[in-house]
């Protein structure tokens, strides 16, 4: 996506080889115009293919997610990483590695709001090591629900997360992957590269 | 707002006196069109006052916060609950006792997103002692920002948060205010009591 990757240049801040800023658009101030066409392009590349949800993960994925939802008219269920009073007891529940903040963690979903008749879309912000999504691949599991796809925001190609998923079979769409960053310099992974 | 006040009477599920479960539609599971037709709904309440920036805190004031933004044409930024590693370390902070959870927390958020220039409309999605919205308020403050508004999705009008935000002179929206609740009955407050 063009115009994503122009604003990942544009404003991204490469912090080390492996953490990107993207707090000016995405992760902490969020370009709703943005995310609204980020919805459209996740809808397009992903339509047809009689999708019921959206699972995402708090905090950031929440934007592109329900643009997304707007665009396909599907709810979206976003995944908690606390409990909270409000939570139904009867959830799914699956533990994440975060190598980035090098920390376990517990996401969870209520059993009332996926399940056998779902056919879901999964969406996040980032892909790096895949944890974030494979814990939500296992709570789609563990409520019998079909995941169609993973819809990425921004994948780190040269991290494993992206070849873990496609290997388990996942059709992802990611719509910047970023090949080599350094402080000096971003640069993508080619459209036709990634249809490989 | 007529159709939220129906949303939350079918859906609505009341814990006990103080806790209204609303996981189907706003805090767990969200529906995007209904976000939609919530943010032109702010947008509407809140036109002509020249807003730069919507603030909000995660996660369930985000998907009414960007569906607001992208009507007003304005970036969101989102205040944080807890530090990351992505987040810049120069930031704003509050703490917020939260009396649902009965806890204490910090709220940050990074001094790159909001400063004097900015009109600020604070959205979110529960206003009960308005204590979160307070520790907002306490970070547009520090930014020297000017609050033009709070725009709420559903208020406790049992509680005393609307009060002590009103008493500060402070222009509140909520578009469903709830007057009274019980396991049985879910009531409201009428439009015309809410411009009093």
């Amino acid at each position: 996506m063009e115009l994503l990757q122009r604003v990942i240049k544009e404003q991204g801040i490469v912090i080390d080889n492996e953490v990107l800023k993207v707090d000016g658009f995405l992760n902490h101030r969020i370009d709703p115009k943005l995310m609204y066409k980020i919805g459209e392009e996740f809808a397009q590349r992903f339509k047809g293919l009689n999708i019921t949800k959206i699972l995402t993960l708090e905090s950031s994925g929440i934007a592109p997610a329900v643009f997304t939802g707007f665009t396909l008219g599907v709810p979206v269920v976003f995944a908690k990483k606390n409990i909270s009073r409000n939570i139904n007891s009867e959830t799914y529940s699956s533990c994440v590695h975060s190598f980035t903040k090098n920390k376990k963690y517990i996401i969870r979903v209520s059993k009332e709001y996926i399940d056998k008749a779902d056919n879901l879309l999964i969406i996040d912000d980032f892909l790096a090591n895949g944890q974030a999504v494979k814990g939500m691949i296992e709570l789609a599991t563990m409520a019998g629900a079909n995941v169609v796809g993973i819809g990425i925001v921004i994948e780190k190609g040269f991290q494993n997360g992206g070849t873990l998923l496609r290997e388990m079979g996942i059709r992802v769409e990611s719509l910047a992957i970023i090949e080599e960053m350094s402080k000096e310099k971003i640069s993508f992974r080619k459209e036709e590269e990634k249809k490989r």
